[in-house]
């Protein structure tokens, strides 16, 4: 079958590799439908090894590069390994690409993101969704819904990380949230948090496609930082109240002081953006204001929560897919322009097919 | 009266004012028996105005300089303000330097601390605790009992706001804590957290002197990070539970940096040090570990139960002081060394007489 594989850093090759076994124990094997293009595949292509085991197998899965890319994915059961409960061959699913080793703390805490030695589709594990078929475990596969068409169910994984961010931020209806950014991670945010029915959203963003995109997704206003005084504007389009809740989904180097600056006094800084190195934090503002700074990582325990949000009106999967395209495509329309014009796309999904 | 009055910066007189007017409603007047120099104070002489009203007066208080130094002080009721219930002549007190509006959201929900307008008895008030006399406001006033004599009153006022880091941090049996630092506040957070129950209490410094004084006062171990691997000795010391709560009690450019990478995953970062300008801090990390870091400003709220922990034997006033001088000596005997030569010093005392 045909497959995306990752051999090096600029060397990801679409080629022919082996059809998947029959789904071990525990495990159901999948026809893909459609699968998302990540952030972290990119990073993987320019700068990794990143998450993917290059030296040693994974300690876990045992998997090791080169290893196939894609864990944003939607799909069909083809297939049911023994002692797998409650899906039948032709179930229609959604992936959490974690997987966790079952033993440790974290794990047996509810915190399988966590897991010492956590592995995900795609990245540690022993195929992925730019394929044409793929085994997972029961427990990553969630039940889609009719309302969830195959296309918005491979959005389901970033989402449910936004809507655990948004859940552990506790934003509530009494909240006026700012997102710094409005990349797929931001605009997915922008409809959790809207969903959650917070009081205001307000996004922040630069480039002029995001900003319009944010407002055709709901935002209550937008502020571009380089254009006017975002704490001016914030004190305006709050009625001075601030931001109880502000969510973080850039990670650049300003980005996160700019988001704890934001965040009232006594508030909540939630922080998806994966920042390359170390970033400035004012300590001294978050001591004065006794400000609260979280880190929130992946979607784990709330897939069928996001799946469920899905089918309100405010969450908007024609805005997010802003590109469908053909495996063999991958490079050239799919991570050339994610990389050279990424502020022109949100969501690009590959089919396999 | 004698006081020591700021004029400005690196301008601190130890001069003749004039004593305070009768207590107004609400307030009562307090012959001061003992008062600490704080950091606070050192900030305000070296690099002020930082908090002191210096061009304008106070928006709550009206204060301005040149105002009278002293916040962290004990003393003896001599007058009692109309309006005033719960205190009469002769009473033991030591008094909580916040001053609040009453009306923002802040003082009206319980968090005086951050009252918008908010004003800080010995910084933007007419009076300090070094001076013979002052007025101050009723509910700034905390009885002392017998088992707490005036000297250990004195440190009611840093004690408390560790109480609080301590609280906040929701420190329990369960927890290894470890804190950056062994200054001042770095061991009164360590007697607090002992005393709140703490598993395991490790502290981090690099002082020699320190080093002793924080195993004296009953830490656990201590890791001098100059000189060992803090993470591999945090795996030791902790048989590879890690730091549950870490309390950043130093405020240096690289302690928040090591604070958090020290916090275990879905830890608590406390921060109480006071930096210069914005630190590192390493998002990621926070993001994977989903790690929380929450600043801790004073101890509003928690006066009575920091005086109640004052009796555990846990606490230990007797290494936290290390000097009592008159004020006549502050500059000489107070300031110069707790600049000078800081690792030497723990809190020292002034007294007006």
């Amino acid at each position: 079958m045909k497959a995306v594989v990752w051999h090096g850093r600029k060397d990801v090759r679409v080629e022919e590799v082996p059809e998947p076994p029959p789904p071990p124990p525990g495990q159901v094997q999948v026809e893909v439908a459609w699968c998302g293009i990540c952030g972290t595949d990119l990073h993987e292509y320019l700068g990794g090894p990143l998450y993917i085991p290059a030296d040693a197998p994974h300690p876990l899965t045992g998997a090791q590069a080169p290893v196939i890319l894609g864990h944003e994915l939607s799909g069909r059961v083809i297939a049911v390994g023994d002692g797998v409960e409650g899906f039948e061959i032709g179930d229609r699913i959604a992936a959490c690409p974690i997987i966790g080793c079952g033993e440790c703390r974290w794990c047996k805490s509810g915190f399988m993101g966590q897991c010492e030695n956590v592995a995900f589709l795609g990245i540690s594990w022993h195929g992925g969704g730019f394929a044409e078929k793929m085994n997972l475990y029961a427990y990553q596969a969630y039940h889609l819904p009719d309302t969830v068409s195959d296309e918005v169910g491979a959005l389901l994984e970033p989402f449910a990380a936004t809507v655990r961010m948004v859940a552990q931020g506790e934003v509530g209806p009494d909240d006026n949230v700012a997102i710094v950014g409005a990349g797929p991670i931001g605009l997915m945010a922008l409809m959790a948090a809207r969903i959650a029915g917070a009081k205001r959203v307000v996004s922040l963003e630069i480039a002029d496609r995001r900003i319009e995109l944010a407002k055709q997704c709901g935002a209550t206003a937008v502020i571009n930082p380089s254009a006017e005084d975002p704490f001016q504007r914030a004190e305006e389009l709050t009625a001075g109240e601030g931001f109880d809740v502000v969510l973080e989904c850039v990670g650049q180097p300003d980005t996160g002081l700019l988001a704890g600056r934001l965040t009232r006094t006594r508030g909540r800084l939630m922080v998806m953006g994966v920042f390359e190195e170390p970033a400035p934090l004012d300590f001294t503002d978050l001591v004065y204001g006794e400000k609260t700074v979280m880190g929130s990582m992946g979607g784990y325990g709330l897939f069928d929560e996001a799946i469920a949000m899905m089918a309100d009106e405010r969450f908007r999967g024609d805005l997010l897919i802003t590109g469908r395209i053909k495996l063999d495509d991958i490079l050239e329309k799919g991570f050339r322009p994610l990389i050279e014009e990424k502020a022109k796309h949100v969501k690009i999904l590959v089919s396999p097919r």
